[in-house]
């Protein structure tokens, strides 16, 4: 059976995340519905990072075995075709070894969180940011992001539901923008690592979005960060800013 | 009764367009119905742009008039909170003198018009752009758009059903932008004059893109302008790419 990597972007709304579940919408299921439009037989497939509800992705990448031997693109254009109207994309397809796994393979997850900062309600943006109606410091949330940075036991920042074997990661990448639009501000969080746990993207954001306030200093986040305890952390900011963006292969099979 | 411009943010897709109408729903109906919540007896209001169903403002101007002094700040906000959960947002309300007139005191239109071409279906930009899945020819679309710059019979570029006196229009500006994105290409056009005739954007772009895919050389836009027919104008694309940027006023009370 060939195998093909698969990237995927979807919006995180109408679903209960990327893991099929018995009772509710699920990417996944999205995904195997329309594989099982072109192969009835079809096994279930399994992606590199198991995205909450609500939470989008425009890098997302799981793998399918399939009995025929497909063109990349034709497999791309069909499932895209069967996809509809959900609002789940195949940006590309690309065959791999047989032994390839798009989560076992994969040594590094990039998200990114939208945060925008005005006094108006989101309009184009809304579902796809986090808007506050005060103003931010930029660089207070990235004095306290630095201090998220290298190899940590994150206990206070992962859901007590988290199911990874120990809290203790790596942070490669904890990066904050800023850009000015019209009445407001939009900030970016970067976040690189090989894995993450349950909520820490989101509990970084809530977190640093208290520094940027204000409200704590980027001392704080060393002393919550230090606490190893849940009950340390800011609040878990809303999911509708966050995208799972890229996964990174030691030979990527991607053009893009 | 004290007048006040408003700065309004829309998305297009729920609204029959900006113009009140029996039958359907519509942003002026939305607005004047949050005013009402605030002074019951508050007139109705008009705006500088009547965009069309499923056109999106970033920019929209209307006046209203209010029995009380309202402080602006807390006139926008106020406004706000009654226009939930309408896609409508009040960016800005300014007082302005009692002959200022959002349509008449208008010196000047922007429209910008977002058309992304990839392969794959849109998710996060569904309803905010214009997709289409083949390449396009910034250079040669830039080259038609030039062709249009400065004051014509615009005969080919408007709506049968357009109620402009006439079709003579000085268009100040057409500019295309590109912009690589994953997958594809995004292309911006902005558009700028004293006023447009109805469905002129549209028919704009929907023939620049006939130009862009090579169907059309930059010089069959010139034949079509010349031709001052209706008939003779390139497909008119969909509305869901269209959004009122900006109002240009002698003194713009507007602090963005």
């Amino acid at each position: 059976m060939p195998r093909y990597a698969l990237k995927i972007e979807y919006h995180g709304a109408p679903f209960a995340g990327w893991q099929r579940q018995k009772e509710h919408p699920s990417v996944q299921q999205a995904v195997e519905e329309a594989l099982r439009k072109l192969e009835p037989d079809c096994p279930g497939i399994g992606a590199a990072g198991r995205t909450d509800a609500g939470v989008h992705a425009t890098g997302q990448v799981a793998h399918c075995d399939m009995a025929k031997d497909w063109d990349p693109f034709r497999l791309s254009e069909a499932l895209n075709h069967h996809l509809k109207p959900n609002p789940v994309a195949i940006l590309e397809a690309a065959r791999v070894d047989d032994d390839w796994h798009a989560r076992f393979s994969a040594r590094e997850r990039r998200y990114m969180f939208r945060l925008i900062s005005r006094r108006a309600p989101l309009v184009h943006e809304a579902g796809l940011a986090w808007r506050v109606n005060h103003e931010l410091d930029v660089e207070a949330m990235q004095a306290g992001a630095d201090r998220l940075i290298g190899l940590h036991d994150f206990t206070t920042f992962r859901s007590t539901m988290c199911q990874a074997d120990s809290p203790v990661k790596t942070l490669d990448e904890a990066r904050v923008e800023v850009a000015d639009i019209p009445y407001g501000q939009e900030f970016r969080f970067y976040f690189r690592a090989r894995s993450f746990l349950h909520n820490q993207v989101r509990s970084f954001v809530g977190t640093l979005e208290r520094v940027g306030s204000g409200a704590w200093t980027p001392e704080d986040v060393t002393e919550a960060l230090e606490a190893r305890d849940r009950a340390a952390c800011g609040p878990v900011c809303p999911p509708e800013g966050l995208y799972l963006v890229g996964v990174g292969y030691p030979d990527d099979p991607f053009t893009s």
